[in-house]
């Protein structure tokens, strides 16, 4: 016998400047959307924003409290770092079938679906990820203090270290790099005390400038948007792509790459199939299907 | 007519960790060491110490307050980050003809003395500097944020990059990274929660091991160590190095890269002809030189 599931399947795409939030029924799709959330930097602002986004939902569906509770739900979070803060927002929500993780297995299956292939996600940040019939394998994603290469923080840092070395004369100059030193007025003090202080979306600003210098001709643009590229290129090999599953550039930055990529990605390159919010929705009618066998 | 200016000579090399203070007179010398001193992060510290070493040496060598406000002196000094910062440590200070700077060039006059020459001092930090007829050439030195090649923090830094590189199975395994792994636990967090805090010199504590790594053959080890030579042997191009003036190695890990350099730079190192203390004295005998010239 099969327990009586309920019909409607809920998703969430919780990150740092925009919460995203979807309710379906078959045939129906409501939607609302709230400001940022981070369960690592401030976790009880996190939850009264994820209870704020589910109670309007279930308003709109005219969903009533109960009814809520059974919904089948995932919620992909940033700031979710372990399994302390799942356990400390699943507690919180007035959810019984919730999953709860960082934001990245909802990227990766919005993008992909159920099928196999390779996600490249470049924003602020960056992973590599291939889903293949062996399950998901991520690499990077370490932040940006060791890691992050190919990412905007990362592009925006590496920016300012070839003006340092274009100063000292170890590289050439270019227009992205005397652009940049009029930014700073033409000062190492400056600039130093920029890169003290500046948070990876600070450093970040600076990424749009130099894919645009890149695609321009600019000598020092290539060469950081090649050595993103590389980065991207040595993830596929370590994940033993096998060279016709499709990749999925996403992020704000993850497109700018198609360009510096080596041929033989850049033809496998593939739109993605939806949005993270799509893929919570898809990771929670998952989780319904697990939970429909587990009791049947 | 020659003003009677004093016969003593007074050098102060302030670092971190030691201050050390020499006064000379022709066929003497006072030497004093006191604890660290570091302008920038607590100048009021910084002078009390200057102020302690400088009465104490007076006393040894028993000069009045007056007599030792006639001393020429050079005091080069960790965290003098710009001219105020000099120039408030000058007026605390009970001297009247004295040149106080960051500690790079007394490092160098102790090194070369007045000949030409290359010096790349590698310590936490690290910076490269020419001494040419045309004067002095300084490269690098940008601080742990975005540069300091080769120094200790950025081999530290390296290696934690390299292990999640190894991690994600970009680079091979080694020796030196299963050992670095086994200090954090095997945990990614611990690895990333320490760098998100570690200060340069906690950095560079892991420096020593992928010297002796390298050394012993350990082939992360060694990427690191040559990719640090390449990075002085790109200075050394960049600042016209002629092939034939000597070059020294200087600070805790300077030598460590003699074997790592091409044959060609190899060949010319030379030992510091002294202490950055040494020069500190030097300095101070220029400046006395200089004056005597201005009022002869």
């Amino acid at each position: 016998m099969r327990r009586p599931l309920s019909q409607f399947r809920l998703g969430i795409d919780g990150g740092g400047t925009r919460c995203r939030f979807a309710l379906t029924r078959p045939g129906t799709r409501f939607e609302h959307v709230l400001g940022g959330a981070n369960a690592h930097t401030d976790l009880a602002n996190a939850i009264s924003i994820l209870t704020d986004g589910l109670n309007a939902l279930a308003r709109e569906a005219g969903l009533s409290k109960d009814e809520l509770r059974g919904v089948p739900t995932f919620a992909g979070l940033a700031g979710v770092m372990d399994d302390t803060a799942a356990k400390a927002v699943e507690t919180a929500l007035p959810l019984d079938s919730v999953i709860i993780e960082d934001d990245r297995r909802s990227a990766v299956a919005g993008a992909l679906g159920g099928d196999n292939g390779v996600v490249a996600s470049i924003g602020t940040g960056s992973f590599v990820v291939r889903q293949s019939n062996a399950g998901l394998r991520f690499l990077g994603g370490y932040g940006a203090d060791l890691g992050d290469e190919a990412s905007g923080c990362w592009l925006g840092k590496s920016l300012l270290t070839r003006l340092l070395h274009c100063r000292d004369g170890l590289k050439e100059d270019s227009p992205l790099v005397r652009d940049t030193w009029q930014r700073f007025d033409g000062r190492v003090d400056q600039v130093l005390k920029f890169a003290q202080s500046a948070s990876p979306s600070e450093f970040a600003q600076f990424a749009p400038t130099v894919v645009e210098a890149a695609i321009a001709g600019d000598v020092n643009g290539q060469d950081l948007m090649q050595a993103g590229a590389a980065y991207i290129d040595d993830c596929l090999s370590a994940l033993a792509w096998p060279g016709d599953e499709p990749v999925c550039l996403i992020g704000g930055l993850g497109k700018r790459y198609a360009s510096f990529l080596p041929v033989r990605i850049a033809r496998c390159l593939a739109e993605p199939r939806g949005s993270a919010l799509d893929g919570a929705l898809y990771l929670a009618d998952t989780i319904s299907a697990q939970n429909a066998r587990a009791v049947s």
